[in-house]
């Protein structure tokens, strides 16, 4: 037996609420289910009423209420809830439906999910949903993983609800990723790729404000600014914005930055893919360097207590370092030309560290993944829609192997011509004491990464030497270990 | 039933029958086994011929064979291989008896097997072991912790094996540590911080090589100064080694290092310590920085073919950068000079993060580390034995609960004493293209936790902007949640 719904959702949150709302507005029958019933009945007469919704207060209710095969979406929190929400989906669902899970997962559990679903007769997927509320209700970036041979039933709808991009805003931020946890995966990257973004930003605002004196009205005009060209992205914007704010609170008045107390939060999923990465042995410096710096924050009474003892660079007393600071700065013009610069290039090893990260996930895993759609997702509905994701995904589209965006022309061309301002504003932070760890961590992945001999071959004689780990050669094939004790010159007493 | 051994050891390979010798060379009696009980022949027919040895052909006959309380130790494969041995010993072992782990082992594995063991009514050690083969036969690090109640019978055989170091060459590498997996931990930051000691070798390297143009032989003279002063350690005193090392393939000629494939392999421990560190929200960049170094390493071919297309700084061609970088290099001794300081400052903030990721761990866990007791293991036996770990003793000596070892004042006046240096070598290693990820991220750390304001307020801004995700203030208490669309100036179009 089954209903008329075209699509039914589970978890009533406002997330789900929103995603329901989105769903029916394309012209789809929509049944809703939630765990504490109460939710269902507020919704069905609040934002629901009038429209094409069905509720329901049973789990046998909600799946017999929509047609086969079925798409059963649940928007529940991550972890253990899934797993016992599958379990009493199961006994309801036939051959075909499909479940859908749109919580903010680790990719191992709807790798695990994708099979045991397969093995049931049913079909999964795992699809990451970025834009929190508001996209939910007009428009998220849908990033489906799992079972492929859903993807031609779920296309049309999730297309239809997804963010539009591109000139004539046709082109829906949702494609299929590839199987098992591809998603969940991709998503993961977004979230990783957006704490190097944020960390960036912050770079930048750290230099322009403590050396360049820059003001928060000043501050806005140059994120005014960026925001018109390669560095437009929603997070630039929202920096603009932010330096415009006026403090809220009665009895207050400046700018509300400026009370904001500098200790940042985090949710974890930075830390996963910082995780994944050492697993995967790929350096993704950048997100890595972005969770600690955070962790670094968080120690603000630490900080506080250290401020007081430890001293920054004596440049002040020294005319040469001085001067050599001073040139090095430029004017003010010239200095925020630099500071943008080196965001950008710090952001382009960033991503392309990242589809680093997913190319070798997407071989471990055996996904397939499809990188030029990743990026297309990203371009809206997300936190990152970031301009030049136009770039990438054509990148990937010209060369579906491509084995690092550092080496198609147009990221290359960038990074050529951004590098000088680069390295003098990774060299003047160090000279003064201003902490740019993001900015330096992207600069030494380019010049380690376009290095044909880096010193890991004193490294493997150390390791050889204290640990009889042998070694490999440049002049021929195989290992070798060597007696170092016999070899080195007896040292001078 | 129980025999007249003092000492059990089960699991022949070179480093347990090592540590057999060892303990056998003072004044003990040792039982072994070995499953393949042709292992345990050959050893009392070989090396242990005519020494204080019983070799046993049965779990029941070795651990009869040991005086009670028992002390029986495992050196075999970490993991699966242990719970299983434990299993076996079990049924013959007795209330009060010791089972002591010596395998290379993640500390969780050691958490839960102290509890298990405990419950049988028996005491239970995870020891680190440190050194290889040689130290387990002359002389290890020993790092133990677990059931406190095993100390008091295990101390003097253990410290009467351990490495020697001090004055009198009489303090034994070998301290209680802490409860549960106290001591695998201690272990694993132990390779943590070699892995940091060795990258910020390598940077100092390729700096001294590549811009200072120092051959192996000037190489040489110069770590063997450095290994005179407070940098005196085991590992630049190998590298001084590996510089005067020939190659000793035949029909080869010209210096060992120089034929070493720049491709550094890993066995794992630095990657474990990154992601705890990164669970616990703790900023050990160094370690970090230097398994992503190893990573980047790895990818060889990749860097052989960027390293065709991916050009480096344009300083060259740029009469204004030649003059800053000639005079930041100042002349060779200067450069020298520099580099070390370099190295000294960044191993501080190595050492530095290592004790705060094992203070974080401690308290998480509840195990009581006795901070002053760690670093003093690490003076011998060990591969780390650097001399400057006697000030971090005697700092948590006077402090055992210091919050920083950069707060004391010997770190704190080395560091101010090094920093322009330090910062010099950053500066230039940016601006002439020489990748130094491990002098930045200690730069950065450095910076970074000496300021007491960082700009982690505009990324709480942010977070809050996208995704309400509150923030606190400066100026009172609370969590607080603006609507920025609201707040925000109307952009100009």
């Amino acid at each position: 037996m089954s209903g008329d719904c075209d699509f039914g959702l589970i978890g009533l949150a406002v997330m789900g609420e929103n995603l329901a709302l989105n769903v029916e507005s394309r012209g789809y029958k929509v049944a809703v289910y939630n765990r504490t019933t109460s939710k269902v009945d507020a919704l069905m007469e609040g934002r629901a009423k009038g429209k094409n919704f069905v509720g329901t207060h049973t789990i046998e209710e909600f799946v017999k209420s929509v047609k086969r095969p079925r798409k059963l979406m649940m928007l529940v929190k991550a972890g253990p809830a899934v797993d016992a929400l599958i379990e009493q989906l199961l006994p309801f669902c036939e051959p075909g439906d499909i479940i859908i899970d749109g919580g903010n997962e680790q990719y191992q559990n709807t790798e695990r999910r994708t099979k045991q679903v397969e093995a049931a007769g049913l079909l999964y997927v795992g699809c990451g949903v970025s834009g929190g509320e508001e996209g939910a209700l007009k428009g998220p970036s849908l990033m489906p993983g799992g079972s492929a041979a859903a993807w031609p039933h779920i296309k049309e709808m999730f297309q239809s609800i997804a963010a539009k991009v591109g000139p004539n805003n046709d082109i829906p931020c949702c494609e299929w990723l590839g199987s098992g946890g591809a998603g969940n995966y991709v998503k993961m990257v977004h979230n990783g790729i957006e704490y190097g973004d944020m960390q960036l930003i912050c770079e930048g605002y750290q230099l322009l404000h403590e050396l360049g004196g820059l003001t928060n009205d000043e501050l806005y005009d140059v994120f005014d600014e960026w925001n018109r060209g390669e560095l437009q992205s929603y997070l630039i914007e929202i920096t603009r914005d932010i330096f415009s704010a006026k403090d809220d609170l009665e009895g207050t008045d400046g700018f509300l930055v400026d009370k904001i107390l500098d200790v940042a939060g985090a949710k974890g999923t930075g830390k996963w893919m910082s995780q994944l990465a050492l697993d995967l042995g790929v350096p993704s410096t950048l997100v890595t360097t972005a969770v600690f710096a955070r962790g670094l924050s968080a120690q603000k009474e630490a900080r506080v207590r250290a401020a007081k003892t430890l001293n920054g660079p004596s440049d002040s007393s020294n005319p040469e370092m001085q001067a050599i600071a001073k040139s090095l700065i430029g004017d003010r013009e010239e200095f925020v030309e630099a500071v943008k610069q080196a965001l950008y290039a710090s952001k382009i090893v960033s991503y392309a560290q990242g589809f680093v990260q997913l190319q070798a996930a997407s071989a471990e895993h055996g996904w397939g993944l499809d990188y030029g759609a990743a990026a297309l997702l990203w371009r809206g509905g997300c936190i990152i829609r970031a301009q030049f994701l136009d770039r990438i995904k054509e990148a990937f589209d010209a060369d579906p192997e491509l084995e690092n965006l550092l080496l198609t022309k147009y990221f290359e061309d960038a990074v050529e011509n951004a590098q000088d301002k680069w390295r003098k504003v990774v060299a003047i932070a160090s000279i003064k004491g201003i902490p740019v760890p993001a900015f330096s961590a992207a600069l030494c992945y380019y010049d380690g990464y376009r290095m044909a001999r880096l010193p890991a071959n004193l490294l493997q004689a150390q390791r050889d030497y204290f640990g009889a780990h042998t070694y490999q050669r440049t002049d021929r094939d195989g290992s070798f270990h060597s007696e170092w004790l016999d070899l080195r010159k007896t040292p001078k007493a």
